[in-house]
Parts: structure tokens; sequence; C-alpha cells
């Protein structure tokens, strides 16, 4: 079928070389087993609305990806509602992330934010090639979403402070897989340039893309990277 | 991150071996060349809830697969509420087919409802094999949709008069192609038996399912089927 | 693993805008009905072995997707050497379209030559945007490829006389098909300016490409083209 | 296009509840820092060498999963060649794991073997459900194949001993995450009783399977099993 080909949006960010991804931010806390990762999340959700204040700002669209505990029959916007008036644990985290207008969402069924969804085709739609990934928890949501991210080219930026995982010990060591592997940049959520970020990679993806593009998938997609194929 | 492990939806059927496609039918039709479309839409439509209030009954769940005229940012429920509150053309069909607290949904990208979209897993979840395919339009999205149906070996039930295309004609040849390609089964809605189409299926899927499924998808996954194969 | 970063692999073309498609052209057409079909694919394989010895001479890579008989045991190679060794009935055809070391080839389970390959990302990583499309059977894996290609947003050039279906009308019908809702581009084999071709899709790949791209994903991922949409 | 419908595959294995991966382990090892990794990876080949001598006995298939250095132009089997022919430094280890007439093989062109390739397919076919993965490197293609695994609901059972990373602590790190998030069962190829997993996982995907599958998936796929949400 047909829709209308005016876009209806406003003025939110529809193309980006960049990204923030808000990871299972949504969430009541109110699983076996919540209580500590909640200790942490509540922290780093603090880390996490400031950064989405300044991407927000610097005209870099965020996305939530988010498990979708209505099981395909609840709305996004209804799982945000269930955690604030339902008073669950998660609420003050949900608060403080709630979503905006201009916000997007997808919803996952998986661990991976990729597996199953339309993620790759949203960023793709935004022309977004770099992924500021943040949310809970680091060793699995996040990890799995990453390695997807990392098969299909995106460059990615985790600040340190606003990955959580259940073990902080753990946190560290998969920050520094993802380094390894990945070819993640790792930083302070403070040590992030958004300006500097939105310039290299705008410039980036102008003109000099599609060759860059080309030969980066040259070397990726086919494996030929040296550090990619261990 | 974790959620609950029970399962709050009451009495809806959470596993049937049929399912109930509802393609694009929530629409505005507000956009250029809709008119013609509308015109045979609204008495598929109301086929199309009479059907729905017959699987209801028989247990069998409704997906609609609908285009996101939302763009990611607005919820399906949004879109209800946008083609009937907003006074489109499209509300008589939206309210004929509002969909109710069981239903599930899936917003997919493109034409085809499993392209980019989580519809496979949600089906490999319900368990359901075969899909009663209705909606809009005939040759476009519900014929992306078969194929790729087709390809992930479920059986395809059509109702001849709840699928409508922008041209009569063309209506025809694409059902026929599907009978003949996809081993589609066409027929009027009225003739569709539900009773023994869910127990059917039902016995399908039962203890001899693992054989069956496996020689089934033997021969289909590898293309050796001879039909399927030219 | 780890690979080496060297490309071994001559003067091939690693790099073109349009690329051309082989579809199921390496069979030995020894299944029951086939003899109908191999008297329309013989003289097709004719024009197709004309127009891949002009692609080539233009730089553009051709590459083979193919049903897999040999079931993920028996290599592309094999296949071509059975059809030719065991004096199969689809053995002239095979003589006429012999791959050359250049050329790639993707083995398909299914009847769409993107479902469960690797496709996508070959196409990707040559820079490919235009299929010329050729093969048998036209209604059936052709169709089925195209659709996932147009999904997938490349454009869409079938030469008339080098698609085959069972049925001649039928053919025309398919044709008539892609034409109107893929957007495809038919036109006889010999019509088709190979020079035109690859300067105009190298040129629209070139420096606007990021913005062409973009504004055209833009509008096809999220489905708001006019005549994607119906 | 058509295929015959006979198997002309003897006395392989086509049904199997479980199947055996060797990823990467047909490799020339001529890369730069190749040396420290064959050093461990040559005795854990003479490892996967015994263990692929028993699951073949035991009517287990075996799928090479492996990098495609050729580039979609060269065979499995060539590959297999160049390594032995070339007198690389992977050719002992080729040597010993030499791929036999009932083998099955997918090339992968990125570092999961389930990324753009047909493996799921393939294992759909086979009816496997339990996966004995092996081969190199444990803390990248390994990794990402098991987690891309895990997301498709496989069971996972991996042998300590045949599996390689760079590093070695590395290594026990990974089979430690795999055990604790991915559920896989990790231990000694020595103490894998193929008798009892073949017995156990046949059992298991006869009539109760449907029951077993339905419930699991419905699980999983939506994401309520508290282990895995995390």
């Amino acid at each position: 079928m047909n829709k209308k080909s005016s876009d209806l949006h406003g003025n939110a960010p529809d193309n980006s070389p960049v990204a923030l991804l808000l990871i299972d931010v949504i969430n009541d806390f109110e699983f076996e087993g919540a209580e500590p990762i909640f200790q942490h999340a509540l922290p780093a959700a603090k880390k996490i609305a400031a950064l989405k204040n300044r991407t927000g700002k610097a005209g870099i669209p965020a996305i939530y990806v988010n498990d979708n505990f209505g099981k395909w029959r609840s709305d996004f916007r209804n799982l945000v509602a269930h955690c604030v008036n339902d008073d669950t644990r998660g609420r003050p985290i949900v608060e403080l992330l709630k979503p905006g207008a201009d916000d997007y969402f997808v919803l996952k069924p998986k661990q991976s934010g990729f597996y199953s969804t339309t993620l790759d085709l949203l960023l793709d739609h935004l022309g977004a090639r770099t992924l500021i990934m943040t949310g809970f928890t680091g060793d699995i949501c996040v990890l799995f979403t990453a390695i997807d991210a990392h098969l299909r080219d995106y460059s990615l930026l985790l600040p340190h402070d606003c990955v959580v995982s259940q073990d902080k010990k753990e946190n560290e060591r998969v920050l520094e897989y993802m380094k390894r592997v990945l070819e993640a940049d790792i930083r302070w959520s403070s040590e992030i340039d958004l300006k500097r970020e939105s310039v290299v990679r705008r410039q980036e993806s102008q003109c000099s893309a599609v060759e860059s593009l080309r030969s980066r998938r040259q070397h990726q997609a086919l494996g030929v990277s040296p550090r990619s194929m261990r």
C-alpha cells in the first residue's frame, strides 16, 4: 500500500552519520536478580541522559533498541507507561530516559538489536555509519548488538560509563574485548567531542565516501583486513 | 535485559498452527491514486472483518502486517488513531478492522512482511505453519509477502474476496500465479472450514510433525520438490 | 581466521556499478518436464553468451547464481563438469555458458538468489547497484530474485531475449509485471549500450552518490516512493 | 530451475539431531601473526580429527564452515588443494582435516558462520538442533558463530581441546563466557559420549519435539528465559 510522501516529523534529524543507541533502558527491573544490576544502572542512566541531551543538540538521532516484553501486542510507548505508572523498580531510570517525540525505536525479540529487526535498514535510511552504544547489559545485549554491528561494518563508540553489566569486572573485560576485536572506541562519555565526531564523520561520508566505503567494504566484507580476521 | 517470565496476556492464542495475516489494512488512503483501490478495498474489508471474527472464535491469532507510515517513531496504535481521528478516506476500513487487545502486529519497512521484520520469528513462536493471507494490494505487498512465506516453507491460503489489487484482472492473475507457483489454496472466505483447517493443521503439527517437517524441509529447502523448482 | 590481504585475481573487475547475473543456467535439464523449457533455453543461452562476452569486455563482472543440485557437498565447478561430462541434455547450454576463471558464483538453496546466500554482500563488495538479470525461469527463480533485488534497492535491467519461462505468454506477463512494479528496464539484449550503461552508472556512483543514495534509500527504505507503494 | 529429486549421496547422514562444525580449519596460515596460532592449532587439529572420526561413525554429519579466501571465485576444494599443494604452513592441519566426499561445507564472508550464508537452512534441512563446535579462533570466529547459533536456539557443545585462540588465557575466558551466557556445554573431546548424545538428542527430537520445540522457542524467542535475558 501507499503512504503520503511528506515527512511530518518537523525538525527531527533524518540524516546523520552518527546515531545514539539506547539498549534495553526501558525496563521495569522486576525480574529475579534485577536489584544488583539496577544499582549500577541508575548512575549510568544519568550519564546516558546527559549524553542524549548533548547528542540531541548536535542533531544526532537517538534510537531505543529494546526488548519487547509486551510480546508484539503492546506498543513501545505502552512499555514506557507500564514502567512509570505501575511504579516499578525501573521507574527512575525510565523517567530519566523517557523517549521524546523525535526519537526512534526498534523492538528486538532476542538479545541482539539486529536479529529479526529493522535496525539495519533504519540506520541505512539515516545514513548512520557510526554507532554510539549505551545501555544494559554490557556483556549480553550490548555485546551481541555490537558484534552484529561490526559484521555490518559500523564503527563503534562505547562510552565506558554508559554501559553496565551485572558484574563490574566482567564489564571491564567485555569493553576490552570490544576494543580489541571490534575495534571499538572506548572512552568516558565526557570525553566524546560531538562536534568533532559529527564533523569528522560527516566529511568522511561526503564525496570520498564512495571510494572509502568501497575499499573498506572490499576489505572487511571479504575478510582481508588483518585485524578482523583472527 | 531480563523480563518477567509470566505471560500476562489472558486467553489470547499463543499457540496455533494457523495464523491470519492482515496486510496493510491500516491505511489512510490519502495518497495519489488511492480512490480506485479504496472502492474495491471497502467491500473486501467487510469480508476480512467477518473472517477475522470467525478465526478469533476458532482460536486463530490475527497479525497485522502493516506499512509504518509513522517512520519508526509512531506506534502502530497511533497509526490506527490517525486514520480514524483525522477523518481520512481509510477511516471506514480501519473502523471495520480495528485491532483488538489480543492481536499481534508487525511493522514492515518495505513491501514484503518478512523483509527486515520479526514476522518469521513471531510465527515460529506461535507455531504457525499455515498463513491465511488477506489485504492490500494483491499484486504487490500481498504477493511479495506470499513469495517470502513460500521460501520459508509456509502453507498459504488466500481467500479470493479478501485480497484486492488496483486492477481487477491483475488481481485474478496474481491469485492464479500464487496457486500455480506458490501452491497456495485459493478459495472464497465463506468456503474456509476453520474447524477443519485448525484440526487438520493441529494434527499435522503433532507427533508426526517432526518427520513431516523434516521430509518437507528436506525436499523444499534443497529444492528437490518438482513443482517448486521450475 | 585470517587470510592474506593481497588480491590474487589479476585483471578481473573487482569494482563495478553494474553486474551481470546468470540465474540457473548451469543445469542438466534432466528433470521431468525439462524438454519444453530446454527448447526455449538454448536460443536464449546463445544470446546470454553473446551478452556475457560484451559485458566481460566492458569490465562488468558476471555472477552465476545457481541452484546447488549437489546439495552443499559438490562444488560449483563439479556441477559444471557433471552437466558436460555426463552428456546431459543441458550440455550444449552449459558449454555455451561455461564460467571463466574471473567469474563469481553464488549457490542458492531456494528460488531467490538472495535468500540464505551471500549475494547481497558480494554485490555490495563489488559496488554494484544495477543488475542485468538473465536466465531461467523467468516466472519463478528470475522473478523471485528480481523482487528481492528490488526490496534491496537495486536497479534492474532484464534483456527480453535472455529470460525464459516454461510458457511464452507467461514470460511476457512476468516481464510486464517487473516493468510495472519493480521499475525494471526491459529491452532486447542488442539494445543494451554497455558503454553508456557503465558510464552513466559509474558517474551516478561517484561524488553525488552519497546524496543520491541517501535520498533514494530514504524514500524507498521507508516506502514513500509513490510507485513502490501500491 | 528444477533438479532431479533423487539423492545421489549414498550412505551419508542426511538427518541428524547433532552436527559437527569445523570452523576455519582450512587455512594456509600464511598471514602475519599466524605462527603462534599455528602452534596451538596443530595439536587441536589432531583432537578434532579424532573427534570427526568418531562422529562420522556415529552418523553425525560434519560441516566445514570456512572463510572463503578465494573470494567467491575459487571452490572450497580449491582452497584445500591450495593449502596442501602450495606447501603452506597450514598444510599439516589441512591434511589431518581433509574433507571427505560426504562432508558438507559452507563458505562464510565474515567472522560468523551464520552471517550471509546458508548455514541455518542447511542445519534445518539436516534436522540438527545441537552443534558440536570446533576450530579457530575461539575468541573471534568461533564466538561469533556460537552467539549467532544461540540467537537461533541451537544447543552448543564445545570440546575444550578443539577450540584455539591466539592467547591461551583469552581462550579460557571465552569458553567460560559461552558456558555462562550461551549455556554451552564445555568439556574435553574425550568426555563426549556420542552414543548418548545422539540417542538423547534423537529422542528429544521425536514425538515430544513439537511441544518442547514450541515451549523452548516460546521462551527463548520472546526472551522470557531468565538466564538468556540478562
